[in-house]
């Protein structure tokens, strides 16, 4: 196992000093690197939590800050955060207009957050993500599992709380934002988890992983390598047949890295993606491109398709200032 | 191989269009792909031009635009582009007061753009990067390489242009900013160039290079894989040894991925280049972390230190809007 580490066991806490380091002007670490917190609150808005294992880095601490998420509680590589994370992290951003927790639908994660939603003395409500359209129930699921949309309800529902919106209205926006984001991803390697040594899966010279989670877990089908422009097709015609857009409807793409896929076959993607798209007459109305919610060193990518209303445009392009994610200021 | 492509001849003309047309909002593509320009242009400000060969996304295409660039001439993968491509964006984005060159220390782009400076037909000046201490001369160059420094001295002096520096005012800030800016990277792993099919280099599973260069040139030895607390040492003393700062000088801290390691290890590395620094009395004022100078899906990083003055730390804080950095706009 090649890491640039020093010991499996202090990974995880050296890397969230480092980040809380570098990025002193927008977040604090909560006590233990319980979790990582927005430096200045902002009273009477509710305040956004989310978080999950890590390794899928930016995602969930480089998405706290102004205009996104209050807190983010990481677990270690791959393994859901303690109900006791996300108690510290609500107690931690409640400044009285309760806490809304945004989790991405892991049996794991979707245990440990309803029972912190449970014990939790503050008025809380949870928005689960479900976006990949790859598998129904998998390794780690029931039902589909949350991908790179997580971040698109993230930044919508950041933007929301920010402008005021209460607990039952950011509920309602995120569950609206989550049903009109799809995505599905392949992978060509597998990544390789610190604690473990080896990579999670073997994989052909000639094979990828059409549908693949972000861990990489099994998706729909092991097949020989393909072009850029039949993956760009497969992983959008999926897309498209699980969103049944109207004709000249305006969304988001976000075609993301998984960790060890070059900048310049992402662009690739991105072309490759927006000709399908045209052809299906969906009108790529924002883009977001680049590594946002990886798997390690794992080499593909994911495709992500978010379908825009008038609010939810002006809420994509408000004001954000994370530490993976910043505009407008 | 296994990449994200469809045809090996059209990968960057591809990545070029998908790149484009992400980033519609702040560049242009100048005819053929020759080069990537800013949307908007500001009449009497020096043009400021970069360029190099492809691989290294998001250098320099990435840096285009408000606060940065004017315009990236992208090579093939690894290779320079030609001075046609040069003069056609020189003449694309000069406005009346110069054009300035800003120039990775590698013998292809060295002559092509000195060639370009010599037949362009307005005032222009040169900035030579070469803030690699790792080697003296290489497989690719006279003297030190120009490396992740680059992107520091694009931005400060795409800042200097901006509130409307001079050209000889330009070229002075640029060497000595150069001169200010010293980098060393470590590989774990080989990149594939596309046209070659095959990994660049060969290294065994213990193994790191030891200031390699962003193409996978050979740097200073081959070694076995050490903690990550080991590497931060070796690079940050040698960085130091070069640039022989003050007693508590402000300086910007530069913790960039070679393309294949995922950000969980990167800010792990900025955690154990911090110490380093503390201990010799150096105070990081800003840093910056993420893949941001890469050799394709290289794994492994380099740590770049750069010493600010009030001048060039309020020019690293002034506005950028590029596809790649973004802040206070």
């Amino acid at each position: 196992m090649k890491k640039l580490i020093n010991d499996v066991d202090f990974m995880l806490v050296e890397s969230l000093d480092g980040f809380a380091a570098a990025h002193a002007d927008i977040v604090t670490l909560g006590e233990a690197g319980q979790f990582v917190q927005r430096r200045t609150l902002k009273p009477g808005k509710v305040g956004l939590i989310s978080g999950g294992g890590s390794g899928h880095e930016p995602l969930h601490t480089g998405f706290v800050g102004f205009g996104m998420l209050d807190a983010a509680c990481p677990g270690q590589v791959f393994t859901s955060p303690t109900p006791d994370q996300m108690l510290a992290a609500a107690q931690a951003v409640d400044t009285g207009a309760g806490v809304l927790f945004i989790v991405k639908n892991y049996s794991g994660d979707m245990m440990n957050f309803q029972m912190a939603a449970e014990m939790v003395g503050c008025d809380n409500e949870t928005v689960i993500v479900n976006d990949d359209v790859a598998v129904e129930n998998s390794t780690y699921t029931t039902g589909r599992r949350g991908v790179a949309g997580t971040l698109i309800v993230e930044k919508i529902l950041g933007a929301a709380a920010e402008r005021g919106d209460t607990l039952a209205a950011l509920k309602t926006l995120g569950d609206s934002v989550n049903k009109a984001t799809a995505s599905m991803g392949v992978a060509l390697t597998s990544c390789t988890v610190p604690a473990a040594g080896k990579p999670t899966f073997q994989i052909g010279a000639d094979e990828m992983e059409m549908g693949v989670g972000i861990h990489g877990e099994p998706g729909r089908r092991r097949v020989k390598l393909a072009s850029a422009d039949d993956i760009a097709a497969e992983l959008t015609d999926a897309i498209l047949k699980d969103l049944s857009l109207k004709r000249g409807q305006e969304v988001l793409l976000l075609v993301n890295g998984f960790g060890g896929t070059p900048l310049l076959e992402l662009y690739l993607m991105v072309n490759a993606v927006r000709k399908v798209l045209a052809g299906a007459n969906v009108k790529v109305a924002r883009y977001l491109t680049g590594s946002y919610v990886t798997s390690l060193e794992m080499a593909g990518c994911s495709v992500t398709v978010s379908a825009l209303d008038a609010e939810t445009l002006t809420l994509w392009d408000a004001p954000v200032h994370a530490a993976a994610l910043r505009w407008g200021m």
